[in-house]
C-alpha cells in the first residue's frame, strides 16, 4: 500500500508517519520508484503500537524507541518486553529517600512474598505501595500497614487474571501483544479510578444521602461534640 | 494545648500551622495572654483535614477553602460536601469538546443508569469513561463499546460498597469523615493501580514467562507470520 493506504489503516497522519520514519521507529518501505515506497501489514501494526505507546502511553520517544527494540529482539522473551513497557509506564515514584519509605518497603517486599506473586524486584509497584504506606502512616490512618492492602491485592489479582489471559491471545504477534497491553493498561487505569469514584458517590449516596440515610438534622451538625469516637479509635481504613 | 503542642499532636510544622492561621483555613485559637493561644482537639482534627486536603489530595489552597466551607456548612448535607471533595480530586478531563467523546460520554450516562447508580450528572467520572472509551475506539480496539466496563463497574462496586462503610464510621465528625474519604481516595488510588500492574507481571510471568510459559522459541520469534488471528478478530479486551 502507499503512504496515503497507510495513514487512512492505521489512523497516523501522513505527516506523522514521515515523522516516524526519519526517526527511524517505523522501517522504511518497499521502495517501486525513485518517489515511492510500498508498505504492508507490519507497517500498519507497527504504528500502531508506537501510537499506543506515545499517544495512548505518552511515553517519551526515547522510551517508545526502548520498547520497539525490545519488542523486535527475537532474544528477549515476551514477557520481559512487557515488563520493559510496564516500568515504562508507571509513574516516578518520590520520596525513594525517605527512611520511612525505605522501611515501608522491606514490608511491602514481605508482603508481595507471603503473596507468593512473581514480580522482579525492581517493579516500580514496589515503591509505590512503599509510598502509599509511608502516607498512610504520616497521616494518621488507623492500622496502617500492609493488612490494608490484602483485600485490594486480591481484587488486583482476579482482574489481572482475567486481563492478562485477554490481552494477550495466543496467535497474536509480538507487537499486537504489546499494543494491547500497553492500551489496556493505560485506558483501564483511568477506567478504574472513575467507576471507583462513581460507585463511591453511589454508595455514599445509599449511605448518607438525602433520602435513605440518616435524618437531616444529624446529618447536618457541623461540629458533632468531641466526645464521639476518635478516628484513630476505629479499627479500619478501607481495608 | 499550645501552639507546639499542636504541632506534635498533629504532625503540622508550626509555620504551616501560623500560615493556615492568617489564611482562616484554622480558626484562631483561645487567647490566654498577649501573645499566647490555647487550642483543643477541633484544631487538631481541623489540621489533620487541611493536611489531607492539600497534602495527600494536593489541592491548591483555594479549593480547600471551598471544601472546609462545605464542611463546616451545617445546611449543607455530608453526602454532598463529599461529593465537592470528590470533584476536586478528580483528574481534569481533556478533549471535552471532541464529537467522540460527546457521543461516549452518552453511551456511559446510558450505562450508569443500566446500572441504577445513584451518580450525580455532573460526575467527572462520566467524562473520564467517556474519554477513554473514545481514546478505545480510535486506537481501533476490538469491540469499544460500554461492555468493557461491566466487569470493572462489577469490581468496582463492591470495593466501593466497602470503603464507604469503613471511611463513613457512625459517630465520626464531618471533618473525621471528610479526612479519611480524601485520603482514602487518593491513597488507595495508587495502591490499587499499583497492585494491578505487579499483579500483571506475575499474571504475565505465569503466562509468558520462562519457567511454565511456552517454549523459549515460540516466544521468541520476533515477527510471527502475518496470517495469525488478527487483533480486531478477537473478541475482547480487558472486559
Amino acid at each position: 500500500m502507499r503512504i496515503s493506504e497507510l495513514s487512512r489503516a492505521s489512523g497516523v497522519p501522513i505527516p506523522t508517519i514521515k515523522f516516524y520514519l526519519r526517526e527511524r521507529l517505523l522501517p522504511a518501505g518497499r521502495r517501486v520508484a525513485t518517489n515511492q515506497a510500498e508498505y504492508d501489514q507490519d507497517h500498519v501494526r507497527r504504528l500502531r503500537l508506537i501510537r499506543a505507546l506515545a499517544e495512548v502511553g505518552g511515553l517519551p520517544l526515547a522510551t517508545v524507541r526502548r520498547v520497539l527494540g525490545a519488542v523486535d529482539d527475537p532474544s528477549l522473551p515476551m514477557h520481559e518486553a512487557l515488563g520493559i513497557a510496564r516500568r515504562a509506564l508507571a509513574p516516578e515514584p518520590a520520596e525513594q529517600h525517605d527512611p520511612a519509605v525505605a522501611e515501608a518497603r522491606a514490608e511491602v517486599d514481605r508482603f508481595l512474598e507471603d503473596l507468593a506473586w512473581e514480580v522482579s524486584p525492581d517493579a516500580p509497584g514496589r515503591d509505590e505501595l512503599a509510598v502509599a504506606l509511608a502516607t498512610l502512616r504520616r497521616v494518621g490512618w488507623p492500622d496502617a500497614d500492609t493488612r490494608l492492602f490484602t483485600h485490594y491485592a486480591r481484587t488486583a489479582d482476579r482482574l489481572a487474571a482475567r486481563e492478562v489471559q485477554r490481552t494477550t491471545p495466543a496467535g497474536a504477534t509480538r507487537a499486537e501483544t504489546m499494543e494491547r497491553v500497553v492500551i489496556g493498561t493505560v485506558v483501564f487505569d483511568g477506567v478504574i479510578l472513575a467507576l471507583r469514584r462513581l460507585a463511591q458517590e453511589h454508595h455514599s449516596a445509599a449511605r448518607l444521602g438525602e433520602p435513605k440515610g440518616r435524618s437531616r438534622t444529624a446529618r447536618a451538625r457541623p461540629n458533632p461534640p468531641s466526645a464521639t469516637v476518635p478516628i484513630s479509635g476505629n479499627t479500619g481504613g478501607p481495608h
